[in-house]
């Protein structure tokens, strides 16, 4: 785990005044990265960091004198359309960038004067993906959700024999995750129907599944394994992620080989990664119960135990479009605890996908599975929330939903708080459900 | 279905002596495409075209006076590190290439003088994979082999309910993708062990698969769906294809989300990617047997039912280091024809995998899935040839083999023939295995 340093005292206040205030998601203790440009104009996308409610144009900034030697060329290699430059720099890089980037905003600093000019209100930016994403990877390592879902399927056992043992995983499609904001089509496709013909149509079923999405850094070459010690060094950052499920096309087609059609028609990734180095004051010890079994050694280290684990809150929002139209906030759906849901850490989640052979590539994602928790109010999704569409959930307004409808708008959002640091958050993953596609 | 031209006629003959040859994989009719470069020099990888036992640099074939308009564009296209920018184009503009090379390649031809010297031998070059592979899926089309499966776990009914439905099919790595060539290390894993703890060290079930795999053109936006009628429009050809598969690490790891370490170690892909429109003349119509359901409507087209599925000849054979070290040629494990194999054709992978919206992009891959024939002679993998491990096949000089040995050698092989048609080859796509990493 990286330790803490002077970029953690939460002590620190900025120039950026907004990022000084109360609540902000982005102090000068967070400072993480995205892919930006103003709305609507031709420019190039590039990278930025984000400062209260300020985005910092790392492009504009390289000619400001706060950057030198290895993090003059970090902040270069974030100045393209995508991140992936960056994150195949590694710790040391990316802890140097971050270190002028925090000297350079903090409150009093004489770059105030060159770096404000290189300042864009977050309220007038657009996004794209952080990074191009080479091969994308969803786990289940939400023990609470793998728990509830299989109860539907399995009272009497819900967890498979694998779960405690193996970091339950497959590949996703890639081509289809879009930034947040995107609008999200309601798809179409087989559903079971009747004993002689399956159905065809548009999903009645459409959920969210509230996620965190890990980004790699360096990776590694085929055939040679990332020893879970060395895990932490390739992950360059964390991202909110929601990766929308047709609940009523994937029970007729996932057997034998896996969700396919009722996954890939589009997961939404939330524009701001947040840093492992950032996350610093956030470790915690993983959680394991009475009779859990001990890892296997591959998944195992002294480190990954005592602070492998992210202490990061999470919640889900709803609006509808009539909620839009008279005027009323999102509702919370629910809300939970990254650390209290995951059986895995993310540094295990590493050397489980490389101990084959398999190689990640700077810019992959690998997607947490849904962050439930135990409780009732905990649910990373529909299908737990109204236990499988049949306890719709009453909306102030008088609204019921079962699954999503069209014109739904879910927003995720995450912060990590504790006594003793600032808190840092992770702004918002957003997806307006469309209705499907006239056939 | 792309119509017959005058670049099928099976009486063309090439100025290059070699494409005349009988038995050759690549004569005139077939002009397939990679992307290779001189052995072991630091030229820039670029597109060329197959010719008997040589290739055509189509960059230095540029100057040569032998394209114009589109076919220009083309061929400028293909001479890139990969074929992603010719994909794109779409099948006038790689109709009109291929137009273009029969002409200029054909016997009597004045281009021969300047073409000449943009020949390079095959044994002389190394080759790349011919795309930048955006994503790669995965089918499950060989109905024999889906059933030879099915039995080693459910003897009494082989076939789930959904698969003369769903064309199943799950998301598989992109990054382990290797050209032709490349060894492939034995992953090492979890398997299932005991009831207390699973085992763990490198796969002793280590197999091949026999698949063929389709290389998309231009591919849709998100959202919205490729008809069935346009499928063929977005195919751009066909490569041989094996997914090595550890079968003791897939059924410990693969519920409840499908194969992950099992199959992401490597794939391989070869070299030469034969268009839809060399395909021609070797179209057939589906087979389907008595009770089999009409498939929906958006897997069905009367194009599709007429000629959709592909008559192309298969062999994989093995050929082991002690085999090597005594001169020993390869042996042929089992031979199969992918028309025969295959429940679903390509056209209607590319309706389903795009009917719930998920957009396919050029030089995206589909496997076909193992395509085995129904006789015990015709498997695509050692779990059919020797029903699980059960039952070693001998070798000619005494060794046995239940699954794949350190230092042996696949090749998979597959080519068309038919009265009144030139016989077109696909080459061949190798792979050796090297001992698992010492840990």
């Amino acid at each position: 785990m990286t330790t803490l340093n002077e970029t953690h005292d939460p002590a620190l206040r900025s120039w950026v005044a907004s990022a000084n205030a109360t609540g902000t998601d982005f102090p000068i203790q967070n400072l993480p990265f995205a892919v930006f440009r103003r709305k609507g104009t031709p420019e190039s996308f590039r990278g930025g960091v984000a400062i209260g409610d300020q985005i910092l144009d790392l492009a504009a900034a390289l000619g400001g004198g706060i950057f030198t030697g290895e993090s003059q060329i970090a902040a270069q290699a974030a100045t393209q359309d995508n991140l992936n430059a960056l994150m195949a720099l590694g710790p040391t890089a990316w802890s140097s960038l971050r270190l002028a980037l925090s000297r350079a905003l903090r409150y009093g600093t004489s770059a105030q004067t060159a770096l404000t000019a290189c300042l864009i209100a977050q309220a007038e930016a657009e996004y794209a993906l952080p990074a191009r994403i080479g091969d994308y990877t969803d786990f289940y390592i939400g023990i609470h959700h793998a728990t509830s879902v299989g109860k539907l399927f399995r009272p009497d056992s819900p967890l498979l024999p694998n779960y405690k043992w193996v970091p339950i995983g497959y590949h996703g499609r890639r081509s289809s995750i879009v930034v947040s904001g995107t609008p999200v089509r309601r798809p179409t496709g087989q559903t079971k129907g009747s004993a002689e013909r399956p159905d065809f149509g548009p999903s009645q079923k459409l959920d969210y599944e509230l996620e965190l999405g890990f980004l790699i850094g360096q990776g590694n070459a085929m055939g040679e394994p990332i020893a879970i010690e060395d895990a932490e060094a390739n992950l360059f950052g964390v991202a909110l992620f929601n990766d929308w499920s047709a609940r009523d096309i994937q029970p007729w087609e996932y057997q034998p080989l896996g969700p396919f059609l009722a996954k890939n028609f589009a997961s939404t990734l939330a524009p701001w990664v947040v840093t492992m180095e950032a996350l610093a004051p956030f470790r915690a010890p993983l959680i394991r119960e009475a009779g859990d079994p001990e890892p296997l050694p591959y998944l195992d280290s002294p480190g990954n135990r005592a602070g492998g684990a992210l202490d990061i809150q999470l919640e889900v929002c709803l609006q509808t479009a009539r909620m839009r139209e008279v005027g009323q906030d999102a509702v919370r759906l629910s809300s939970s605890n990254a650390r209290e849901a995951a059986y895995w850490t993310p540094a295990q989640l590493v050397a489980h996908h490389t101990v084959g052979g398999c190689n990640l590539e700077p810019g992959d994602l690998l997607g947490s599975g849904t962050l439930s928790g135990p409780a009732p109010n905990q649910t990373g999704s529909m299908l737990e929330l109204t236990q499988g569409g049949k306890q719709a959930v009453a909306l102030p307004g008088g609204e019921m939903r079962a699954f999503l409808a069209d014109g739904d708008t879910l927003t995720l959002r995450g912060w990590c708080e504790r006594e003793g640091a600032r808190r840092i958050g992770f702004g918002e993953c957003v997806g307006t459900i469309l209705p499907a596609l006239a056939r």
